[in-house]
């Protein structure tokens, strides 16, 4: 099967898909798209987002839908309807402290004084990695039921991109979100594809 | 077990829930609360957030997972991985449709004329339901595989809230949408839950 990736050249929200096909020894076309292009492309994605996955040239969108079927392939999306909840929830929870960020970082910021936003999303970081941090202590060093799921390679992948949007290391003071971070880089693979992945351009 | 779900008064993110559990004969406490006394139960929910759903006294949050978790228990999930992920696509693209509408009737509205952002959200809407038209047109009625899954449930429960967002009725000039909100609504367990739902509060 050919799987090709289409995003800009950051990690962002295309990096839980590449380290979810790293692991399953995916060999993968990782396509990167400038900003001077995207203009030009843009109106040929599903909804006009990225990023997307062809596999076997059928083009699929969402990044969520598409990390949870490579986990499901990869045996770390549950071993249950009700653990594959829990691993979702994790997620989700993720999702909405990035959305929560990003709508000071792209929208709100427009509006306010730098100082202002600043410490909204210090606000909000507090509120989202305290909460992690506890959830993570609880389950013993991961994100559900005491085991490595794909709720824990996604905030993983992701982390990175939510320090640079918030401007702030959210791992700072979190010891057991540091230990899982540790922990998920040394899995062989995702060492493999974080030491050959391109450096980044910058986003924020 | 015990089902207990605990939103605002309106139909919103707990309504695909609600639809679920109606569809699963689930017999479930409807707890909704007022927008008086959300200050006073917000620091009590898991992320500050609503709908939660507790099961047996587990509270779950997160409406996209919950629904999704009781989707697979009504058989409405997909029948592999592969559709699993498609349906997941499916409902994802119409959350982003949600969010990109919620930015104008939350935030942006505060800083542009009503005009500008009535014209902005016709857009937006024009675009999204053009897509969700074409693809269930082209998928015989529904929007994954010519069969009803939790996509169309999710759609249908959560088009009402779209369209008193939008303040135009997104179902307008969509024939097979309209059609495919008559078929779901006609499903004896979802019609008889419409019947006997309360009327909903004035969100907007």
């Amino acid at each position: 099967m050919s799987y090709k990736l289409t995003y800009f050249d950051v990690p962002g929200l295309a990096e839980p898909i590449r380290f979810l096909m790293a692991y399953l020894d995916i060999d993968f076309e990782d396509n990167r798209i400038g900003y001077q292009t995207w203009s030009a492309v843009k109106p040929s994605m599903p909804f006009g987002k990225v990023p997307i996955l062809e596999i076997d040239g059928q083009v699929l969108n969402q990044s969520s839908a598409i990390t949870r079927y490579l986990a499901r392939k990869a045996g770390l999306a549950g071993i249950d309807d009700w653990e594959s909840m829990l691993i979702d929830i994790a997620v989700d929870n993720v999702h909405d402290f990035r959305h929560e960020i990003a709508v000071y970082v792209f929208t709100e910021r427009k509006n306010c004084d730098a100082e202002s936003n600043s410490s909204k999303i210090k606000e909000i970081t507090k509120f989202y990695m305290e909460k992690f941090e506890s959830i993570v202590t609880i389950n013993k060093g991961f994100f559900v039921n005491g085991k490595l799921t794909w709720a824990d390679l996604f905030f993983v992948a992701i982390s990175d991109t939510l320090s640079d949007m918030a401007k702030i290391d959210i791992l700072e003071g979190r010891p057991n979100l540091q230990t899982l971070k540790t922990q998920v880089l040394s899995i062989p693979q995702i060492k493999t594809w974080v030491a050959k992945r391109p450096e980044p351009s910058v986003l924020f």
